[in-house]
């Protein structure tokens, strides 16, 4: 999706996304309280409408309070270090896995971005899947419950499946949905069928229709608005989907990115750097410190605040209260700054320990897919 | 390549085929009597030209003089039973494994076949699979030297090779090589990375350089075009080919067609189907047997001479003999099909026989690519 203002595709996030607008041109459905209340536990990602839009998700919960079992479906495209805005929606999936004891396919997709990526070799993706795996599982998923797998190492299995989703998708559609053109490799217009198929996988690996729940960052949606296409003509159901908003850049940017190392905090970063980060952080504080106790600062343009928002203070007293001290002047962005750097800081560590531990369990995480 | 007389795609073959202007299309070498001459044993298939262009043939026999290994790679689309037609060119590649004993890398795509029929499903063209292969194993190929494998069996050793392939081709190219349109599925027009990849396995497998000799028929050429503008950035050799003529249809038409039936002389046919295939005939006799007696018959359209020519009589002094009293109107049409029937049927008795001994060793020949 691209206008004047703003982009969004699967491979490239610009300008100041209007997430309202966004509803309307994808044409999903917005979250509404009603359904966040059939969720057990109130994660603050749903309170928040942090994840925002969904899909069927109504078809899911139906299932679910039916007694039939769902299975969720997220991934990750290797084409850097893990940040923070990669850590969101995963997060969000363990809280799922746990609430609703799911299974959940966590596919890696080298061969995106390989194809998609000038300058990245298969190795180097290849590589990066394996180093972006240990922060999937330093989040404590159920290695019972839980497969993380590459697209190359499975192609057995998901090639097969991709063509029979290929055969449906004309060029035609490729171009309209991702905005293709002739200058495209033809790797990159074949691959949405491999990302189509973690939706249809455990349908096919049990020969009966298994409702899929994908949970996501929101730019991913142009591909599963062409898995849904194509879905019951191949006997699957459609997948659902929830979709969250996008961690903005630490420099007032609309995502975290990869090639800007200072606008992301990285899963591998040590102290000093998150505190060089944070304190060079974009703020919504007035040009003096005089100025600012005379009329406050403005949270809502605020990446320190936007950090507290999305993750680092769950708790909604705390934050509201964060918000009216900064609003009137009392909390300077200096304080406020420390505050981030001191939680960001504690995250990290435990998740560090975590990565070093999942270099011993990484077999049991990141596996084949058994056909059964 | 199509003009207003004749069309040769990978998917399409029809009109009276002009093989010279063939050779100016699609940019091809003419076999040239010295070349033929390089070969220890001067197969009928050389003598007569059946074999009748080539790309690199001298580097692949420059290489073999020098000592360096090369290996073939052929392969079948199973779009339905195995006739005589599509025999021609494995024949031709068994006497050159048995010539330089070299391996033999053999496709079998079904994956090719389902995307670009509409009628058949992948489960379709997998059963198809294994019962094309019986018909080439029939043939004596060394199991020791040949690999008989299907493209959605071996994905896991393809799909990587073949995304290094795509990224290096765009869809303008596909829509100038093989006349794709915005309605062509997206598996299509990805599929020719996969026919590409066998030209570099052994390369890719062995970690250096190996050259590829590809023998099949011309209407393949138009997809190893493509292998041989990609493969020096990928840092392997071009494949080298040879391309065969197509065995005309039994009705007069440029290539036996499963679609009709009548047309082909399939590998199961029994004898009475043969011979009723072949008394049918479109033949080049006169209106009469007293006009043939006169003016005699016109051997350089007649479908039963093709066969001798093509693949039943390879003793060039009978069938020139026989070319000869078909001019003088001594040899009659009734007595020239008896003969054929003869051999078919002779040929076919022994083939069927093969065919049922393959059912017991194919697990020799259709194999899992081994990444060694």
């Amino acid at each position: 999706m691209e206008n004047e203002k703003f982009k969004v595709t699967p491979w490239e996030v610009s300008g100041k996304i209007d997430y309202k607008k966004l509803v309307e041109y994808f044409g999903v459905d917005e979250m509404s309280d009603s359904l966040i209340k059939r969720f057990p536990q109130q994660h603050f990602m749903l309170r928040r409408k942090i994840f925002y839009a969904h899909r069927d998700l109504d078809f899911i919960l139906d299932e679910h309070e039916k007694g039939t079992k769902f299975y969720l479906y997220t991934g990750r495209g290797p084409s850097g270090k893990t940040h923070m805005g990669h850590l969101l929606p995963w997060i969000f999936n363990k809280y799922l896995q746990d609430t609703f004891k799911v299974e959940l396919y966590f596919q890696i997709t080298d061969d995106e971005k390989f194809l998609f990526n000038e300058k990245l070799t298969l190795e180097d993706t290849k590589k990066l899947a394996y180093d972006n795996a240990l922060d999937v599982i330093a989040l404590g998923f159920d290695p019972g419950k839980t497969t993380i797998f590459l697209d190359t190492e499975n192609a057995n299995v998901l090639y097969p499946l991709a063509i029979k989703i290929a055969k449906k998708i004309t060029f035609s559609t490729t171009k309209a949905v991702f905005g293709f053109t002739n200058s495209t490799n033809i790797g990159s217009i074949f691959y949405t069928s491999m990302q189509s198929v973690p939706a249809f996988l455990l349908s096919e690996l049990e020969s009966r229709r298994v409702p899929c729940l994908i949970p996501c960052a929101i730019d991913q949606d142009p591909h599963f608005r062409v898995t849904r296409d194509v879905a019951e003509s191949l006997g699957y159901y459609k997948p659902a989907s929830m979709y969250c908003k996008l961690l903005p850049g630490l420099l007032g940017n609309e995502k975290m990115s990869s090639s800007q190392p200072e606008s992301s905090i990285f899963t591998t970063d040590d102290e000093a750097t998150v505190r060089k980060k944070i304190v060079n952080t974009f703020t919504g504080g007035a040009v003096s410190i005089k100025e600012q106790r005379l009329h406050g600062g403005n949270p809502d343009i605020c990446s320190v605040h936007s950090y507290l928002y999305f993750f680092f203070e769950q708790d909604d007293k705390k934050l509201n209260e964060m918000y009216s001290r900064c609003r009137s002047g009392d909390l300077l962005c200096g304080e406020c700054k420390e505050i981030l750097i001191g939680k960001v800081n504690r995250f990290l560590k435990k998740h560090q320990k975590g990565r070093e531990k999942a270099k011993d369990n990484i077999t049991k995480f990141v596996k084949k897919i058994e056909v059964k």
